[in-house]
């Protein structure tokens, strides 16, 4: 793979975190209609079930910060990634660890989107 | 994707995790000679150097827990696997939390092996 994988997903978790904490809906852009998420165990398919949910998260405010997002090329031409980090919810004081595994693929006209995504928290 | 990608996934952590607690160096099985592992950033190439990896970590006991393994399939027909859990070394009291993202594909054999491993400590 002559890609640059990891500057791709170094430049993807950025613009993500950042969608996510400043305008949840404009996620939809990055996912499209066979993209699946699994959020803390529940599954949902396709860019508009996706972005439903995580609009639909009952918190006003949230940020994401995360130590890195480390990143492996897949089989199939993709990007496969694992971010560890934590989220403050409505400018709560106690962060919350979590951990993102996301598969990159690029669609039709060559733009990469996010084909799986799978959240937890980490309760420790 | 007509298998049963959940099943497979459910059980092939608990054989891996099993496997690495009671006997890291046959984890090679699981490897193939294009398999990738990052491990705390650290990277590796290939069965025997991801197996040289695991072996060489500085402790003498391990014991992993997860509460769960959450899967979906993948464009190439694989299967990506996101656990989070807890690891406690040398029967030490104060367990770590760690994430573990997996991609598995099948060899020309047929048989699943890991394609994709990263694996983090996840510090709270």
């Amino acid at each position: 793979m002559a890609e640059d994988f990891q500057g791709i997903a170094t430049q993807f978790v950025a613009h993500y975190y950042n969608t996510f904490d400043t305008d949840r809906k404009a996620l939809a852009g990055l996912y499209r209609e066979n993209s699946m998420l699994t959020f803390q165990s529940a599954q949902c398919l396709g860019a508009a079930a996706i972005t439903e949910k995580f609009v639909s998260l009952p918190f006003q405010t949230v940020k994401h910060q995360y130590s890195g997002a480390d990143a492996q090329p897949t089989p199939n031409g993709g990007i496969i990634i694992l971010v560890t980090g934590q989220l403050q919810v409505d400018g709560g004081e106690h962060p919350l660890g979590y951990s993102q595994a996301f598969q990159l693929t690029k669609d039709p006209s060559g733009q990469w989107f996010i084909f799986n995504d799978i959240f937890n928290l980490v309760l420790v």
